[in-house]
């Protein structure tokens, strides 16, 4: 990496994916390239206060090898999961967060800390637009994007713009596919997210387990030095073909694909992107196998939508988070245009 | 009604909602006014062509009393059940409609037949378009409509425009709310039209009775001189309590609950309107019930949308069908202004 000049550095953009194990911090240039990347651990005791001073830390961690201070970026975004006002910088509430109850104004909290403007926007809202913007949604004016890991995430761009509707637009994973069926983690039933979440399968492959059904899952685990069912657990179990993985992977498919070709047949949207840590850690073959299982319920199936795998990956995230910042920035790359 | 002078004439439209039974008409002003109304069946032999003639003669009763030809309409649009292609004109599908099977260019027939531009849109979306424009969603720049009748459709309304996907976007009766439940008309399994349609309700009772279930529907069906459970018959042994009627209907209820806050959940919209045949007839009770069974399953439950009973009534297809006529004529009174 060179060292760039200083008035190019006025338009990286900061971005960091805050997640319920892990932050994932970028650094982007204004094509939208990635510049310098680092991960870590997202404090579990402490609360607010901790994760606040744990994204500075990641800002300080990404920067660094740019040979830059955080302060020398045009804007920080941060995608956080759980409902977010976008407009005050609050995170609302956000279960997956260890210690996080009520509302907090993270975006100020932050900004304070590092002196650099923060933008907050939705964990998978902002991915999405990611792979709107730069990845493998970028041949379409309209797409439904759906993040399969631990809970079941999405995003919508409609005429080229995100769709929030009043600011919580895309909760596909709390659509119901089974009028009182399975109990969600969000205290409702029937829920998209009860069949398919990888949180919800790992308690219905403990509750297997417990009945004394065979399964290698867990061993899989141990094996993998991992405290709970992994998206790569899950993928080495499938690879395996244990009994139990491979059932619960069809069951969450076959609701996945109810519960998309549902909101296909409201929207009518040109393209899926399926991301999310599950959906990119089992890659092609299931999204292939989402395509047929989603047929059966379109409601136009002569012209089913595209499908595609996200294009960034494990990056998405932050990379859309980074891209919350732009109004801080001069212009990136206009949308549709290739990364440099 | 006084004669209006000749330059007036110019910028009325007329509006044909097409359904499987009967054709409403109505003459519009520039205000969104209705100037004249009339009804006429729907003939049941002789496909498209016959349905054409029965159009155009529904122009000619429509624009009698206003002592005018069809030809004297600025433009006229046709609210057909079906898929639609509206750039070309053309019904793609049709399966309500009594002998009509494949595309047919239904515009083009009906300008050939009565000198005026012929603009055809789908018959849920324009209603829901009305509604928005100049009944009960004038207030909202996003909303969803459902219509509930002999099927389960809807339209979109998102950032003051119509959203229509590739064209067939808002088909809410075919989301999944049960899978792998009720067979649906469509073919498929477990849409919530399988449940609420008052189609599929009328198969459920006639099976009920079949088998002995105690009901008056079918009484009540024979006192009113009809052939079919239409939604006045509904209402009637409702009021009468019968016991079969409270429970489809409540199962219904139940259903499009869950069925529009999962399509809420996705959208996020400001507000949702029902209309449809069995909607405008149960009113405002029904609604009271629907927003109460809605919010279990809401993902912001104290956020929930405002929900209305559509506001123009049996009309707002029609209505919406001479909207479509618009770009034909001068600009009518701005969206969200009260009608004249």
């Amino acid at each position: 990496m060179t060292r760039r000049p200083k008035e190019d550095r006025k338009r990286l953009l900061g971005g960091l994916d805050l997640g319920g194990t892990k932050i994932q911090a970028v650094v982007l240039d204004e094509h939208g390239t990635v510049l310098s990347q680092t991960r870590r651990a997202t404090p579990q005791e402490g609360g607010p206060p901790a994760i606040v001073e744990a994204l500075a830390a990641a800002l300080q961690d990404v920067t660094q090898p740019l040979e830059l201070e955080p302060s020398a970026l045009t804007g920080v975004g941060v995608g956080a999961p759980g409902a977010v006002n976008a407009a005050t910088g609050t995170l609302l509430q956000a279960g997956n967060l260890p210690g996080w109850s009520g509302p907090y104004a993270l975006a100020e909290a932050l900004t304070k800390r590092t002196q650099v403007p923060v933008y907050l926007g939705n964990d998978v809202q902002v991915a999405v637009a990611a792979e709107a913007r730069l990845g493998a949604g970028r041949a379409y004016r309209s797409l439904l994007g759906v993040w399969w890991g631990t809970g079941v995430g999405g995003g919508i761009l409609l005429d080229g713009q995100r769709w929030l509707g009043r600011g919580a637009a895309g909760e596909i994973g709390h659509t119901v596919v089974r009028r009182g069926g399975a109990r969600c983690s969000c205290g409702r039933r029937g829920c998209l997210e009860a069949y398919a979440g990888r949180g919800a399968m790992e308690r219905k492959a403990r509750k297997a387990l417990e009945r004394g059904e065979k399964t290698r899952l867990f061993d899989t685990m141990a094996e993998e030095g991992k405290d709970r069912l992994t998206s790569g657990v899950w993928l080495k179990a499938l690879k395996k073909g244990d009994p139990l993985a491979v059932k619960l992977i069809d069951r969450a498919l076959r609701m996945l694909g109810a519960g998309i070709a549902s909101a296909v047949n409201l929207l009518d949207v040109e393209a899926v992107i399926l991301g999310g840590g599950l959906g990119t850690r089992l890659g092609q073959p299931y999204v292939d196998q989402l395509r047929v299982l989603m047929k059966p319920h379109l409601f136009v199936p002569q012209r089913p939508p595209d499908l595609h795998l996200a294009g960034l990956g494990e990056l998405s995230g932050a990379i859309g988070a980074a891209l919350l910042a732009e109004p801080a920035a001069e212009v990136l790359a206009p949308r549709g245009a290739p990364p440099a």
